[in-house]
């Protein structure tokens, strides 16, 4: 994990300890000493979408970091007040400006090193038209064979794409879970 | 949402104020003044199992709050460094002290009103012996007409067992996507 640790208490202010807490609790946290407030670090969930146009998949290239310049699905992390389907919805609207119909849910992929779990949508596009928001340099169709494989930005994506594409060639589409290590 | 909000930084203690960052985000985050940290408040996964010994399946009677002495799913908030079939077999450890192997991935529930979504993995009990931890009261066997269904926890649980049960009727286990509003 490479999250800054937590050095104060969200509610009061004062500087927090690593302990365990008293509720019988078997793993430390960060304590307030003052205010007794226990802070949870959670795994994140990041949202997206697979969205096809007939034989192909969009992708944007990345305007932000990480992976600035790389090519990634829509996807992003999922906010508070939405189900999966809606961020992963929203995200494809914010990254890519698609119009698209939600499909259904494709790929559970964990990434335990880093303390997330990747949920993707597949999602049918209503057009070849995008207006990629502030996060894309460009959105953009590729065929299995034109996917710029080594320029993929996470293996998150690349690894759900491969199993897109194998699903797609045999006219099935299931449902993956796996892990990246 | 229930959560308390964020009134301190983490970083330096400094009282926040929520506003746009000004990186583009387009939602309200709480922001620290004196060192500029972003505090992002996300969905929380919880992780649990459906432990199964021919046609009974596990239920663990809670013995802590929320729904105190009510019939729930071995299941917990997911930890960082795990992967969610880690997180699930690690709550049926903790809440039944039971001996299982881990089957497939069975549900995703959505429950955005509180921000949250729950995973769910069947597994095979290897024993009909339970040793539950403080946070059960009792570890019990019960099949379909046994069930407690008025007195269970949490409506994802009653949905997912529900789901379970119909599935095994019918002699095959598909996975199951759904929200709880």
């Amino acid at each position: 994990m490479q999250r800054p640790p937590i050095k104060h208490c969200k509610n009061c202010g004062h500087a927090v300890v690593y302990r365990l807490p008293d509720d019988g609790d078997t793993k430390e946290r960060a304590v307030c000493p003052v205010c007794n407030t226990v802070h949870y670090e959670n795994p994140l969930t990041v949202v997206g979408t697979i969205p096809a146009w007939g034989d192909k998949v969009l992708l944007c290239k990345r305007n932000i970091e990480p992976r600035f310049g790389k090519w990634t699905l829509p996807a992003g992390f999922m906010e508070l007040n939405e189900t999966v389907a809606e961020g992963a919805a929203r995200e494809t609207t914010e990254e890519a400006g698609a119009q698209f119909e939600m499909g259904e849910f494709f790929s559970l992929v964990n990434i335990a090193r880093v303390g997330q779990v990747h949920l993707f949508y597949r999602a049918q596009l209503l057009s070849d038209q995008f207006d990629p928001g502030f996060e894309t340099q460009e959105a953009r169709l590729f065929t299995e064979d034109e996917v710029p494989w080594d320029e993929i930005a996470f293996r998150t994506v690349g690894e759900t794409l491969k199993r897109y594409f194998a699903d797609r060639s045999k006219g099935q589409f299931g449902i993956h879970v796996f892990d990246i290590t």
